[in-house]
């Protein structure tokens, strides 16, 4: 078993679902936030799952240069080094490398580049992308491709299109012949301590995988703004034949406008029965918007970069709460939002600790935006199953 | 009531007792971790809770900086500006200004200062320490004190001492005098939401305070490293009378023998119906040590400030988390520790935490140190109650 996919419930294009992993089952449409460097910024693991986190994404580059994947790997993989029983999903780390700019070098065979943290020079290509993903031992893990730059002519999208399908095809290749090299059966260094007294183990996160579970490789969909090169980049995809595909190259700088229509047209192409990933967006108005297209699956730093820059999200709009006018505010951040934050504390409170540079304003506000993201999410999917019309607030 | 202090078990010199503040019952000795600036760093504030946080220290310095006595008083004091329903202690901003050095210029009236923040200049006397104290509402406040550097002569000791004395008095007067103005009473800010739907108060901290409650003022004890004018200081102090006593000026350089000399001589003239409060001590086997000598109270921001430097304490000793060493090591930072960093975590992630430069290093470390430094006060307390001796570990 890999992933298993049902929908479940449908309110116009918008589908809710239940996405089987080997790490648990996940109710889709899904936010997943975002845990770079094997944490989301400022949270501690219980209160992501307090929060009702099902599904995390972690950046195969990060990862990669630090802590190394011999180290995640001789730890079972990722969901034991960071005590994560959920499920995770990594990205290829091209996009991490593509935006490095000045340190990379691009070939047919794949792209060396410079580390951002001491400059040594390293080298991605499908196939050991794939190999540290197998190390890393997401649930999910994404196929090596190109983010096209925006803008871009019809020839380079068209050039860069065909390079994600050659580099599809050899991603999926290696990930076949060594998918069984997944590090999950590694046993012994979980639990991490027993009781010295009893000897009973301490540490008891569900991680009973079903024997010969694997993880699974999605397909991700290019082809720029040009939405000919969307429909054959789908189509080419899902000749390869993934079990989930993902939209990539979307919010690089082109107009909102645009993107919602290259989501919706590239929607059309993909099999209804499959996942769909939307990467790397959005504000919450947008979560929404995509989840009412069609979209089962997200991720987007939005939420948790932004509170720790002190931007947060209300039902009533977004707040920046180093603004002088919430010094004295003793009101709550959001009145109607039932998360930890909001009900214990005050807008004046978290103002001075965002103005005195404490570390807790970046563990409450973290908080705050990520139950927001996730309430939001969890009524989409109430609206789907009753079949309802929904938007925004 | 201010506070009442009973001693109900003893063993050789140490008591065990119980302090009852307005803002409940505090179990001694007992530690304080210091939240310099109305937050534990890194810490929420349910989580000192869960922690077992009985007492916090808050710096007069800091506060009445930022985000300032009037915004603190406006809420009722800082209890509920940071949502603590729990006891508060805050010093008197003395040993801060005195610290500034090159910022400060003392005379008998008080001390001027200048804000390490923006450069701004200010003015501390004991009235007007006692004036912010009152605004920011602890439970237990501290007399207007001048700390002693290290080392003194015995004339500059003896001066020094004679300047405490007279500004203890200036104090108690000013504080006798003011001390209904606690902002405790204002109401209709706390909780600071109601359910929109229901009108139900939302955040129901405990904060019914008995009819006529006030806070208490503390005298302190100086007299440096000279035995007999700790002597004098203290039955001088005594005299002035106070319904807590605090021996200051210790753990400013001088070797860790002379400390427990200056400790141990200064009890002795201390009332033994009085909490005794030893300020800004110390390391784990110190504070065990303090507690066997009789002390009741104490405080340090050595758990918290050593955690976020990668420093743990550990019943195998200390850890710096940094070290490569750790970088595989599966086993938990101390396998005799029962905190939920302990039931989590591995060396190895805590490392890479540390490594990376996250946010969640400063927080697991900070929540492990605290619950080190609360355990091992916890088991004091046990041993007196069971009339043990007790040692550290």
């Amino acid at each position: 078993m890999s992933v298993e996919f049902r929908v479940e419930a449908q309110a116009g294009a918008a589908r809710g679902g239940c996405l089987l992993t080997p790490h648990g089952q996940i109710e889709t449409p899904v936010f997943m936030p975002v845990g770079t460097a094997g944490t989301v910024k400022a949270v501690p693991q219980d209160v992501l799952e307090e929060l009702g986190v099902q599904i995390l994404l972690g950046n195969t580059y990060h990862l990669y240069l630090r802590p190394g994947v011999e180290t995640v790997r001789n730890f079972g993989g990722l969901h034991r080094f960071m005590a994560w029983p959920r499920a995770i999903l990594t990205d290829s780390g091209g996009f991490q490398v593509f935006s490095l700019n000045e340190l990379r070098k691009l070939t047919e065979e794949g792209v060396t580049f410079r580390s951002h943290l001491d400059g040594s020079s390293h080298f991605f290509s499908p196939e050991n992308s794939m190999a540290v993903q197998i190390g890393l031992g997401a649930d999910i893990i994404m196929a090596f491709d190109e983010c096209t730059e925006y803008p871009a002519d019809r020839a380079r999208t068209q050039a860069s299109m065909e390079l994600t399908l050659r580099w599809a095809e050899r991603s999926k290749k290696y990930f076949e012949e060594h998918k069984h090299e997944v590090p999950w059966e590694i046993s012994g260094q979980w639990p991490v301590a027993s009781d010295p007294q009893t000897g009973i183990p301490r540490f008891a996160l569900n991680d009973r995988l079903e024997e010969g579970a694997t993880q699974s490789l999605f397909g991700i969909i290019q082809g720029g703004m040009d939405l000919a090169l969307r429909k054959e980049s789908a189509e080419r995809t899902i000749e390869i034949g993934f079990p989930g595909y993902a939209i990539g190259g979307l919010s690089v700088g082109e107009p909102r406008e645009r993107t919602r229509e290259v989501v919706e047209a590239t929607l059309e192409h993909l099999p209804k029965d499959k996942p769909r990933y939307l990467m790397g967006v959005g504000a919450p108005e947008e979560i929404v918007e995509y989840s009412r297209l069609g979209v089962d699956m997200m991720d987007c730093v939005l939420p948790t970069r932004a509170a720790r820059h002190g931007l947060l999200f209300t039902s009533e709009g977004k707040i920046s709460i180093k603004q002088a006018r919430y010094a004295r505010d003793a009101g709550p951040l959001d009145p109607n939002c039932g998360c930890c934050v909001c009900q214990r504390y005050s807008r004046a409170y978290l103002r001075h600790l965002y103005a005195s540079n404490e570390v807790l304003a970046q563990v409450l506000n973290t908080l705050h935006n990520l139950s927001f993201y996730l309430d939001t999410m969890r009524r989409v999917r109430h609206s789907i199953r009753l079949g309802e019309e929904f938007r925004f607030l």
